[in-house]
């Protein structure tokens, strides 16, 4: 790896992190943390598809050491085509591929259109980066046999895939809102030995595992606000509200300034 | 005023709040300080017209200590509507009326119904607060003469609110838009010689004043944020985005934690 693209992230603010991480010893489902980074509007980018930049170099920083801490890092399809996301870590002292988590793409419908040119793939075959694994329907993967055309594209994306250590992990997705089941994410997630994952977006992603009883799921909540409003349009973390559930809050909350800005570590109420 | 009613903010607080504050050497035009408490997903409140606690105890000391710190406190009639706001600070040791901010209420269409019960006027009685100036539009005070029904509505609350020393000040409104411009507002602020003003709510008020170019208007912006998702379906603070305007950001940005909640202070950036 360059040392130009390197970041430097101080041990002084490690400390007051800790206790939001993955513990060592670890509990049977893996741990989730939370993660993402906001404007004042809750928005996590100008619009759908729009990579936007919101946190400064700190609490980038932040973000590349909280990577080298989980097992995992989990996004949607969504993200994946709209930002060709690198999903390693480019901190400073990396020395071995063990420290990097592992990237994780919900992907039911396999809407994802990649080429060996994108990032994930780029970086693993370097060895600055594993391979990701793509959660995909279990459905899908059988009625995709039935279809010639895409048969070809398939097989290719597989060796991609493959070509760098990767592979398609199938998934049932409930019939209701053809969307997985976290349960089922953090199951299969699990079966690969992956004690912890790091949920970073998009908005659907988040939004869908911060509604109840889903956010139940989730060990820790670590979010970047920057101190700017992207307007009106933007992708918006806000769950769905449900009928009767308890407000959504968060307990053991501590806030750490980043530079310009500011860093909320919290667990979610049970209350 | 009881002594249990009052909030204590420390005195320690206070140093890093002074530079988003009123200057002594005040400026012409009334300064503006922008200031809301606000959910992670950037809501006000749970729905319009439902009163939503969102800031704990320490930043709620700190709103009631920025009040007494400015000439004026100003919210929409949509506010005056769904919270009946005391609008005056119970910050201890609070020992003359003209430590209490004069509060504004936009009221362009004269929808407020009070009555001598609401807050703002029982506290005026009480020398707790100042009696509120209620902003009506020039015009609709000469539409209202020839409707026989209100005239009489109005005439009583007319007595109400000169009874305790207030009154409604007619401002000219922009025919496209039916509300007041925010020159004018702070025209009106001037006439009346209040020097400053804080912007407190609701939703419509403060995401008409940062728009572009209106945002050139605010000279300091105090945001408190609560560690809570309040869910969609809330009063959102998020401005219409205008094309080929510049992204909206702070600049001289602080973040000083109170208890569980933060406070973000800044000012626009002008770039
Ligand atoms: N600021 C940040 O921290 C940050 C981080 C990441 C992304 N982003 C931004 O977020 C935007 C993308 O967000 P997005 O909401 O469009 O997409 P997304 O959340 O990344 O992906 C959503 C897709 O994931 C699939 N999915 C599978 N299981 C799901 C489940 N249980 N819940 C939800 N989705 C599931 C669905 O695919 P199907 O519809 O095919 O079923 C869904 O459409 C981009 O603009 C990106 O830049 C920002
Ligand atoms: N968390 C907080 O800090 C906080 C603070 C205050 C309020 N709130 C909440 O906010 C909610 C109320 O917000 P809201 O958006 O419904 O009402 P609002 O912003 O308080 O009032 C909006 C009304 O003000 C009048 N107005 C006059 N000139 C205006 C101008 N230039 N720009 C915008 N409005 C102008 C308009 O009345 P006409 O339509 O009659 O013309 C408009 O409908 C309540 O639920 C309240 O609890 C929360």
């Amino acid at each position: 790896m360059s040392r130009k693209e390197t970041l430097t992230f101080p041990p002084t603010s490690i400390p007051p992190l800790t206790p939001y991480l993955p513990p060592l010893n670890k509990p049977k489902k893996p741990w989730v943390t939370l993660t993402y980074a906001t404007s004042l509007d809750a928005s996590l980018s100008l619009a759908p598809g729009v990579r936007t930049t919101l946190s400064g170099p700190h609490s980038k920083a932040m973000t590349h050491y909280l990577r080298t801490q989980h097992a995992a890092i989990l996004v949607g399809v969504g993200t994946a085509m709209a930002d060709d996301p690198a999903l390693n870590s480019r901190l400073e002292g990396i020395i071995s591929l063990d420290q990097q988590p592992r990237p994780i793409i919900l992907d039911p419908r396999g809407r994802w259109a990649f080429t060996a040119e994108n990032k994930v793939f780029q970086l693993a075959a370097r060895g600055e980066g594993k391979a990701p694994f793509i959660l995909v329907s279990r459905e899908e993967e059988e009625e995709e046999e039935e279809e010639e055309a895409s048969i070809t594209t398939q097989q290719e994306q597989e060796k991609i895939l493959q070509s760098v250590g990767g592979k398609y992990i199938p998934v049932e997705i409930c019939s209701e809102t053809r969307r997985f089941r976290w349960r089922d994410v953090l199951k299969a997630l699990a079966e690969e030995e992956l004690d912890s994952v790091m949920v970073e977006g998009g908005g659907e992603v988040i939004n869908s595992l911060l509604v109840e009883p889903e956010n139940q799921l989730v060990d820790s909540v670590i979010v970047t606000i920057a101190p700017t409003w992207l307007g009106q349009g933007g992708v918006v973390v806000s769950p769905t509200r449900k009928e009767n559930a308890p407000q959504l809050k968060l307990r053991e909350v501590s806030w750490q300034p980043h530079g310009e800005d500011v860093v909320l570590c919290g667990k979610i109420s049970r209350t």
